[in-house]
């Protein structure tokens, strides 16, 4: 490959100029063998976040990205391999009932996921509640364990896709991560890593979530999409409402716990909805069902026959996980003390805000400030008003599991915040804002 | 002081907010006590780059600047100190005879250059050229010769500004060099911790100059002058053609020798004409002439005199350079080989480009192309035929002064293009465009 001069692409990309293929492909591989000084990746990086990539450079560099490391393979595997992703939010633990509810019905699930960090969760933090359930897997095992059950839930290994892991700690350290084009290529190097056949993606819209706005929200949705339509791997991207928090637990070993009420088919009927949703456009995608309604059925008839639920309690003894724990959550952690909020005031819960209670979490010792905090598997909030729902005065709006005094008083000081209670009924925000595909 | 997180002001300054000036105070101590790492400055630079400063953050941001190591006292010498600062150009070796005339003048010039890098020359690697002469003076001797003689000719002690210092070579290695905020600071960091009263800026404009367009240039000098305001010292910028090389020495020793002309009054009309107006502006701004005929006619009566030799020939004795060179330029380095270069065409010069003139120069060995190259004292280009002079074939275009063969062809390449010869005698271009007070 030919030689480029990275003092001179900085300056074309703040010039505003079209990077070719080449130099993308040049600049990841220099920077993943660690022949750029950080100093220049990071003016380029600025350089992209005020003047953006187009499409026709974010293609080669994501692909340059996905194959900075190890790549999964699961062409042998005959079904479908289709993850889901999302961009994080508040109480959105969809994942762990939908991987299974997905598998059982014929369709590959090679999950790789994060940890939590700031407001929103991380689906790993949660699994890892389940006494020894293991997700740091190494390639082989990997594909395996997606060979023996069609799916596994673990986190990313260390030797894939080092070129996004750099780039992501220099961003957050050199104040460039809200860049669209940089958000949408490291998302999408590492699901793309994964050897899927398509994606589905869920956006997450509202204060919980990194996207505000339903406009900036589709311009992401967008982005990857396009991002897969040029690796020819079929994307398909929900926007959903995170205004309010996802379901009623928000923690780690109670959203557990609510995952496997959703397979039991007694789930709180928003994450029910969503995971619903999400399912129909994997199947979909898939190719496993001729339309929506279809899959619908078969969704349906996963919970109802158990099968989704067998799925589960055989993908956690697989990841060495205790399985008994999915037919006893109490073996879950479970914190000492409890605590009720309750409402100041007689009306309608007009505003549940996402945000105020991820804040929280973070403060009850549920989340992490930096990525070397660690996390209290046993706390977290059961909502029990959410928005539209009526109170009276004295009704518990949240409870509260504790393990310290001073970690409830620092979560309540904001979490008393996060309910606004009016005279009216709210509209109803619909739990699906839209699509792009 | 307080103490801010450098990651939040990068964000700010990347979302177009306006800095204090304790934030930007912050950012050059810490900066230059070397605890902001280089990513993160580089990424702020390139911030900058794209979405400018204020001239409210330019101030203390300059300032900070100018105090990061030692500044120049000259409280206690009587004169005004004035100095002259030059953008830079090809065969500008204005400085050279302006700071003795001007001191012979009454006005005291602590005059600090720079060295060449790319096609643009610099002064001191012009006055090194002077056998013996030192230009790398402690901050105690710099002082005591300005005392005794009311001028200096020296490099900037490492000891001052280095803020500039850093930030210039991370802006050379990070794509962040072009913007006019940037290099008004950098310069007039530099130029105030000289302990000046005033000082007159020679904005040069055109193909061999930094700034190609008018535009531009006055945006530039409109920026230092009001640096300058900030800072409490009149500035006032002289927009300078560099359509074509200054004079028609090009080289080292060899601009020396034009120099010395200039202060014999046998210069060439464009190189005399630019220094008695910069030195008209420097005794007007030094308080030492009531009006700018008064200014030249003390300069001229300077030259007539033979007391701006007088001046320079004592300085360079000061400096510990050979003083009989001032009356004998041939024991200047003279270069062994000469080739002329002759017109194809009779006609007009209609345009001579400084910009291929200078880096024919660089490829001679008068000019570095990285700071570690060593030039050639003795090789240069006399330029015979400037623009609107009429020539017939066979009449020399230019005189090469060389060393090497190779060399030689190497400018030769380029330097052949730098003649346009048409039909018609070109339009006259003003040797002073404008001017910013």
């Amino acid at each position: 490959m030919s030689d480029f001069s990275m003092v001179e692409l900085i300056e074309r990309k703040r010039d505003g100029d079209v990077l070719s293929a080449d130099e993308l492909r040049w600049i990841i591989e220099q920077d993943t063998a660690d022949r750029i000084p950080d100093y220049q990746m990071s003016s380029l990086l600025m350089a992209i976040v005020l003047n953006g990539m187009t499409a026709a450079e974010l293609g080669p560099w994501t692909e340059a990205m996905l194959h900075s490391g190890d790549v999964v393979h699961l062409d042998h595997v005959a079904a479908p391999k289709v993850d889901k992703h999302s961009t994080g939010g508040v109480g959105d633990k969809a994942s762990i009932p939908l991987a299974p509810l997905v598998a059982a019905c014929g369709v590959a699930v090679p999950m790789m996921s994060g940890r939590g960090l700031g407001h929103t969760g991380g689906t790993l933090d949660k699994l890892e509640t389940i006494p020894g359930f293991r997700t740091a897997l190494d390639p082989t095992e990997f594909v395996s364990i997606v060979e023996r059950h069609g799916m596994v839930l673990a986190g990313q290994s260390e030797t894939m896709v080092p070129a996004d892991r750099r780039i992501y700690a220099l961003r957050d350290a050199s104040g460039t991560v809200p860049s669209i084009d940089l958000i949408s290529s490291s998302i999408m190097s590492k699901k793309l890593a994964e050897g899927l056949d398509a994606l589905v993606l869920d956006v997450k819209v509202g204060s919980g979530a990194f996207m505000k706005e339903a406009e900036q929200a589709t311009v992401l949705a967008e982005t990857m999409v396009r991002i897969g339509a040029s690796h020819d791997t079929e994307v398909v991207a929900l926007l959903t409402d995170m205004d309010q928090p996802l379901g009623r637990a928000v923690g780690n070993a109670n959203e557990v716990v609510e995952s496997i009420e959703v397979l039991r088919g007694n789930g709180p009927a928003d994450l029910v909805e969503i995971t619903l949703r999400l399912g129909e456009e994997m199947l979909l995608v898939g190719g496993v069902v001729a339309d929506r309604a279809e899959a619908r059925k078969r969704l349906e008839l996963a919970i109802d026959s158990g099968a989704a639920l067998d799925k589960f309690r055989e993908v956690v003894a697989a990841q060495d996980g205790d399985p008994s724990v999915v037919d006893d959550t109490s073996l879950l952690p479970q914190a000492d003390h409890r605590q009720e909020l309750v409402a100041a005031r007689n009306g309608f819960v007009t505003h549940l805000d996402a945000l105020a209670v991820g804040v929280a979490a973070v403060r009850l010792g549920a989340g992490r400030r930096t990525k070397a905090d660690v996390i209290d598997p046993a706390v977290g909030f059961e909502l029990v008003a959410k928005r539209g729902d009526s109170v009276e005065v004295g009704d518990p709006l949240v409870r509260v599991a504790y393990t310290s005094e001073a970690q409830l008083n620092s979560a309540i000081d904001v979490l008393t915040s996060a309910w606004v209670i009016g005279d009216e009924a709210p509209g109803e925000i619909p739990l699906v804002l839209g699509e792009v595909r």
